[in-house]
């Protein structure tokens, strides 16, 4: 597969989950993309799991995503961890795990890379494209790649340009991991593993998913053992104790490396709509997708005003496009948690594709 | 000096520097606090200096803050760097650098060893005291402490109470310090210095500094050398770029010890004002002082609903105190740059206090 890079990289290995049947049609094809440093386990349990899937609450029969009648999709992207390949992986040609000679991928490589496995699973028409953050970049790339094939475009909490603020902060989390002695220029696998570094990154992530408010209500100024301060620097907060236990829990299932390159591709990722002969201008005028976008009011990371921005760009163009900016006081998260408002949106909105 | 902590430190070494004269009365002091790793230095050259002090726009001879007309006091705070007592300081008792071993200071105590300063160099009442950001809280402090020393209070840019948010980002700075393999729990000042880490904590600071806006005028997506994108993880995004050079131009400056006890001290201020029988509640309420708060609108480290908050309480308690929210695209930095409306603020509260 031809990367945006210029790379040519194969074999390229995608894990992926489906949820309910194909119909004889072909037609009721849902693709789900998940977040930074999801996974393709949108929904249900694994066996021995104890928490289902990142979507369970919209995912499932019967729910907004009503696994009864779609067919849904879901692949972990290309550069990350979690089944598909990446820096993590093994580089075949040499038997050794790549690390950093695996190339950088844009998500538009990702969303390449997901077409190969839709049209291995026999479908070449997609019912809806849906996903949010990362996500709905993806699912934006998807009609600026390819717009003949889908439906309808269902982005939530995301943009169509990543911005400056959101760049920073991936860069220092970057840089946090490439300042932890045990990154190693990458080359970890075989020894210590960049933990520190890479838990204060995901720490720094936490921050901008939550909200000044959500922080307010979920944690105050609470302290962890009550009574006065302890004039030391250990855990004292509340607000500290759920960084820490967050940035501790991730570097059990997230390879160091493989954040460096998600991030760098969301840190790229701009569709360019202010050129009128941009490549991604001149599919969104030609697609007949029916668009859905959804922002929260509490989302700092990737606020509604980027959301309006696109909107507007649609309906200059012409397209069916909706748009909600629902209230939410739990910022960038939001997204994930269950909502009634987002499920009657998704719900409604998927309907009116069939 | 017996500390919030129970403590007892001495002897306490204040660095400081005055401009202007006293006068006969000992009433045209205004006593300027400076903000998190700020220093003592606030307005003009010293010899061979390239940069003047840091609020130079505002104090001088006829300006905001005039140097003809005011004898202005500014004194580095207790727990950091630049000329006060505080981890990277020599323990007299041991001979050895402090580093952990020095306690924990909150603002109260840096405002109980600036009260000795000016003391000592015979004040008994402040015509004023002025600070932006944590320079801000010293001054509230200073009021909550000892409402009978000052005739005015101006605070900018500041909170009575630290944010869980801004615990947040200051408690993910301090585990990107400790996470430094050179930090050595403090005791580094023999050896290789914790500077990595130290640049990341700044790079997180400096986004909080700045604001969405201000980063899109500033930075947008420029890249470093134009072209299309390097696909690799070196430097690449101008925004980067200022976040890695003010990341490495701060540790030649600023201790990583000192980093941690400064914006600990922050991580502890709540003037507690919800409670109506807390001592800083009594205290504003006997207070002759007046007040002067102000926020800046792209403010998102302490946004104007915190100054506002603080505002009401002045006005529940019949104080004179006037608010304004400044429009500016600069963040929390804001406070420190060139605005026309501020230097009129500063004047006319500082004439009216005359």
């Amino acid at each position: 597969m031809l990367l945006d890079s210029g790379v040519d990289i194969g074999p390229v290995t995608l894990g992926y989950e489906t949820y309910g049947q194909l119909n004889a049609q072909g037609s009721n094809a849902v693709l789900i993309c998940h977040a930074l440093t999801g996974d393709a386990h949108v929904a249900g349990y694994h066996e021995g799991d104890v928490k289902p899937g990142w979507w369970e609450h919209y995912v499932g029969p019967g729910k907004s995503i009503d696994t009864n009648k779609y067919f849904v999709i879901c692949s972990n992207i290309i550069g990350s961890c979690m089944g598909s390949c990446g820096p993590a992986s093994i580089n075949e040609q040499t038997g050794q795990y790549w690390g950093l000679d695996f190339p950088i991928v844009t998500i538009a490589d990702m969303v390449r890379a997901q077409r190969a496995l839709i049209l291995h699973l026999g479908i070449n028409r997609l019912l809806a494209v849906v996903g949010g953050s990362l996500g709905g970049m993806q699912a934006l790339q998807w009609v600026a790649s390819f717009p003949d094939m889908m439906g309808g475009v269902l982005a939530l909490a995301t943009t169509s340009r990543h911005s400056p603020q959101a760049i920073a902060f991936n860069e220092v989390a970057r840089q946090s991991i490439m300042s932890d002695p045990h990154w190693q220029n990458g080359n970890y696998y075989d020894g210590k593993r960049p933990d520190l570094g890479l838990a204060v990154a995901r720490m720094i992530g936490h921050i901008t998913y939550l909200s000044d408010e959500s922080m307010h209500i979920k944690f105050g100024r609470e302290l962890r053992h009550g009574g006065g301060f302890a004039f030391n620097f250990d855990t004292e907060f509340q607000v500290e104790s759920y960084l820490h236990h967050q940035g501790h829990k991730f570097v059990e299932r997230f390879d160091a490396n493989a954040f460096l390159y998600v991030t760098k591709a969301a840190d790229y990722f701009d569709l360019d709509l202010s050129r009128s002969d941009s490549p991604a201008r001149q599919a969104l005028a030609a697609t007949t997708a029916r668009f859905l976008l959804i922002s929260f009011t509490s989302d700092w990371l990737y606020p509604t005003y980027q959301s309006r921005q696109l909107v507007n760009v649609l309906k200059e163009l012409g397209r069916d496009v909706s748009f909600c900016e629902l209230t939410a006081a739990w910022g960038h998260d939001a997204f994930l948690l269950p909502h009634e408002g987002l499920e009657a949106s998704i719900q409604g909105f998927l309907g009116g594709l069939e």
